[in-house]
């Protein structure tokens, strides 16, 4: 180009900017481009002043830009950001998109690469093939593999056909990418040749990778594979080839599935029930019962066929039924399947598992007797009574039973009054807390108006949950000692101390503390749940109590927790006002008020709000009653009613 | 009196009652009464001027009014409403109290009644009988019989120690009281005499109630109280003498309690275990059973003793336990009681308690087979493989087991693919239904102001549930037949009957309907329950799975669950929003807002709060996810994350 005057070089960037949006409108690529490289104007440009227009005219863009250097020009440029957004924002005036962090949109960069290699090659591979290749790289995990297997097909080329040598491409990717990277991905395409073109044009020291390479050389079909794999860290690649080569290389196998807790994987490779299946399910087996995850580490070893230490990790994690199906299997002894069902059966009964326990006594340990107590001591007494029928036993009626049911009625007579004077006691105290939050807000809102927001939140019950653990409750171990076992009982401890985690996030009860109020919510919501939770354990008793012609004795309890279950149900919209305000803002709009008076109220509302979203579910939501699960005797119902 | 001048006679009642309120004032009793006679002020206010006052100084008030026909009259007058609030409205200015139509506050007459008693009692008994038969005869329920029983002492005084005779006594009760009420209440107190003393005042014509007498005179000891006491209909009192006039008697006993229903205090009357207690209790028993409440009726025929009759109510409602207790002791054959336990395990298993019916099976029938296969039905894979071990019957994994799992598995995966859908498309369908009624509320504004509290409620989500019952969802009974049963089944219908009933008052899911949101909300909360409640048996069926080599099935189901649940725990805000225009009122003060724009937004949020207050729990509270319980098998998440 011929220097020109100086006049001729003055080119607002606005005006320039404003030409190239007028090509680029009129899809007039090449002229924009043209401009662009020109006045040194972000080529991101093309595609971010229409994505979609360029996205369908993808075809018209190559064609008109036309140069592979150009081509690659544009390609290298391309950046995520929007330079709309970024750069000419004046321009534009456009607003960032919202963008979720969460949710993987597909790269701006892919995208394009993607067209433009389309583009390129239903144009013409040939000559395009240094774009094409460009396109592999930029993009944003770099398909580096199939770069180098278009050199491979390069080289596999007679000469004649070939507008550049392979060397030539090798070189210019070299410039783009890390040789040592490209090495790494050379050797994965296990092609040495490849990887000795990529390797020379590399800094790396002959006397280094030559060795290395005839090494590798002289292994044989899939170990060799596994072993260059192995070297690049492709594990998964790498099982996949040591897999296949056969019982002399089970040992680097194994070792490999270790290393890199590839057992799942693994075990996909070999088919069910064969040696090397069973051998890679003990490993991990043991693998899982060393992280104390006994439950699935039992179900390896049943994969295994280790059945002996399938059974041990089935009996540290109470699975009873397993236990049992392993003795069998083992073929052992009955005195040894007692053994084995007496130690169960005390650690289930510690868990509160009576149900289980008595049948693990009955049906393994034949110990009729202590299933028998064991089932008086979970308070299950009609399944209690009827194996005392079962094995003609009834004198345990006056030997166990009796007692067994007049200190379980003192029991839970005794816990739902301590339940009705905790339960009065909290939701007093909290009208108390209440009244003293109110006060103190209305006396700040009147000194300070209602002009400053962010200070209103200091009264408005906000603030996530601080502060140590609530004081545990006694009555939580109470009910669970007399509480029945659930059918499947879950004993992966990991449940257990996430509750007791969640409880440490909780409020202090103590009077005065800064959340006292929502402590005193969660207390009550502790209490109402326990109460609620005890409608089977009540029912069964009930039922028992009338058998056994205690009449009195069943009609006062029935009354008792009926009286307990009607307080709670009619306190449970005080304890969780749907906005404590509720009441007062009634009488916000009408002759009385005031804008003031509206304004205070408006705002009110809104603290309660922005309150409530951040708020613990236990503080938001209100606990149900199981209505629905009936445990009166009517019976006993119309009695009291009539006396 | 001497007739005075016309002067004289002109008391304005203010000033009357100012000087009556003065007397009230300085306890001046005597002076106030006689004033407040003289001009007919009601003498209510005597009590109502100061309650307080009064109940103290009740001593001086009788000594100071003195005369028994004052006090008489004072005493008739008495009414339950405070004549400062009605009456003396003007003088008093006093508000009428708060009153709770719930409690039963204690009658302002009683109290009266009680307090002057004891002052007249203890200033002289004798001199103010007839003050004191008036207090007893004024109380709400009047205490006629302690007024008959002072007759009665009176009348068996020596004639020198009475003021009044009897008769005269008696005269005057019969002038306040209606004479038939006397003679019941005379008969009442056993004591002939009296009656016929009563009698003798009354219209009633001697031949009638003379032959009556003598009749009830000709029986004795407890069978005449009873006849009394039934003749009374004082159908309690009537049960006591009755219990106690042995067996000859016992018949009618019997015909008492069943005809006024009297079964739970006659138990209490005879000891347990007696023939009479046994005979009641099978009355008892019939009764209930007819009534169709035969869990009850099984355990109070348990109390009769009649185990056969217990047996057949205890099997109707499926207790298997109190069944073969019954077989046990009524020493049935191993082949009767196979019959019945076949019988049962059929009933149990069309309600779906598996694994009871299972037990049932085994013990019972002794049917290994159909147990194993009940089990496998029920899903409840481990118990089933632990019977096979225990039995040796694991050929029954190929024949049965192997093919149940993989139809569970496709079901269970149709079910959440079900789920999956319907859930999306309940939710989407409420988002645009919101909007709808969001634009067609603010048009209403709009066109209406904010003027019109009461039309306003018409877009405000109010009223009651109304309209037919929602479709039933084929989902419901989909978990059903793959659930398995609870520990403790209720089979009492009533229940079930309940939750049915509940269903028909919701809202329609038609297009369009009033009240589609609130049908989408209630659709939506039972499609988040029931997934959420399969947790218990997607971690059972993940365990058999992966104990049977089936990784990948058991990752992929695991993958689909997870992926719901995690779908529905971030659509519960959504759903459930804490207030629809959350957002949109946030802007609701700054210099953007107008006192027009201020009302709307205040309005808006009382008409939600109104609403939500007669709103279904339903739609006002979100459901929580069971999060605690635990179903996921690490084993399997850790290898789909790998592949």
């Amino acid at each position: 180009q011929m220097p020109r005057g100086n006049l001729e070089t003055i080119h607002p960037r606005a005006l320039v900017l404003s030409a190239v949006r007028k090509y680029l409108d009129s899809l007039e690529f090449g002229q924009a481009f043209v401009c662009m490289r020109k006045h040194r104007l972000n080529l991101n440009l093309i595609y971010d002043h229409c994505p979609q227009s360029f996205l369908d005219n993808v075809q018209k863009f190559v064609q008109q830009v036309k140069l592979v250097d150009y081509i690659n020009l544009f390609l290298t440029d391309l950046r995520e950001e929007d330079c709309t957004v970024t750069m000419y924002t004046a321009a534009y005036n456009r607003s960032a998109p919202v963008v979720d962090e969460g949710t993987n949109r597909p790269s701006k960069v892919d995208k394009v690469c993607e067209v433009v290699r389309q583009a390129l090659v239903s144009e013409d591979e040939k000559k395009y093939l240094l774009s094409i290749l460009t396109s592999y790289v930029r993009k944003s995990t770099p398909e580096l593999e199939a770069a180098l297997l278009m050199v491979k097909t390069l080289r596999a080329m007679p000469s004649d056909q070939q507008t550049m040598s392979a060397e030539e491409v090798l070189k210019y990717l070299v410039f783009l990418v890390d040789v040592n990277e490209m090495f790494d991905v050379a050797l994965g395409t296990y092609d040495f040749d490849l990887v000795l073109m990529v390797a020379e044009k590399s800094q790396k020291d002959p006397k280094e990778y030559i060795p290395f390479l005839n090494k590798l050389r002289k292994l044989e079909g899939h170990f060799q594979l596994y072993t260059i794999d192995e070297h690049l860290k492709r594990y998964s690649n790498a099982l996949g080839h040591i897999s296949k080569c056969g019982p002399e290389h089970f040992e680097t196998c194994k070792t490999l599935i270790q290393k890199h807790k590839l057992y799942t994987e693994a075990l996909q490779l070999f088919p069910v029930s064969s040696e090397e299946y069973k051998s890679i399910a003990k490993l991990y087996g043991d693998y899982l019962s060393d992280k104390r995850r006994h439950l699935e580490a039992g179900i390896i070893y049943l994969n295994a066929e280790e059945w002996e230490r399938a059974l041990q990790d089935f009996q540290v994690c109470l699975q009873w039924r397993q236990v049992f199906c392993m003795t069998a299997r083992l073929k052992y002894s009955c005195d040894t399947e007692a053994d084995i069902a007496r130690k169960l059966a005390e650690q289930m009964k510690m868990k509160k598992q009576y149900l289980d326990a008595a049948h693990v006594l009955e049906q393994y340990a034949k110990d009729t007797e202590e299933a028998i107590v064991c089932l008086i001591d979970g308070c299950l007494w009609e399944e209690a009574l009827r194996m005392m029928y079962k094995y003609g036993r009834t004198d345990f009626i006056e030997t166990h039973l009796m007692e067994a049911l007049t200190e379980n009625y003192n029991q839970q007579m005794e816990t739902l009054e301590n339940c009705k004077s905790e339960f009065d006691k909290y939701k007093k105290r909290l009208a108390v807390v209440r009244e003293e939050k109110e006060k103190a807000r209305l006396e700040f809102l009147e000194s300070g108006g209602a002009g400053n927001f962010a200070d209103a939140d200091l009264f408005s019950d906000t603030s996530s949950a601080t502060g140590e653990s609530i004081q545990s409750s006694r009555y939580s171990s109470e009910s669970a000692r007399s509480g029945r076992s659930s059918l499947y009982s879950k004993s992966s401890g990991s449940s257990v101390k996430n509750r007791r985690k969640a409880e440490h996030k909780r409020w202090k009860l103590k009077e005065g503390s800064q959340f006292e109020d929502f402590a005193l919510i969660a207390a009550l919501a502790k209490l109402i749940k326990m109460v609620d939770d005890m409608r089977d354990e009540m029912n069964a008793l009930l039922r028992v109590l009338l058998q056994f012609h205690q009449y009195k004795q069943a009609a006062d309890i029935q009354r008792a927790y009926d009286r307990l279950l009607t307080q709670m149900d009619r306190g449970i919209p005080e304890i969780w006002q749907d906005s404590e305000e509720g009441k007062e803002s009634q009488p916000m709009l009408g002759p009385m008020t005031t804008a003031n008076s509206i304004a205070q109220a408006v705002q009110r509302g809104q603290s309660l709000e922005h309150s409530q979203e951040k708020l613990d579910p236990v503080i938001r939501i209100p606990p149900t009653l199981r209505k629905e699960v009936s445990w009166k005797l009517h019976v006993l119902d119309s009695g009291s009613s009539k006396t």
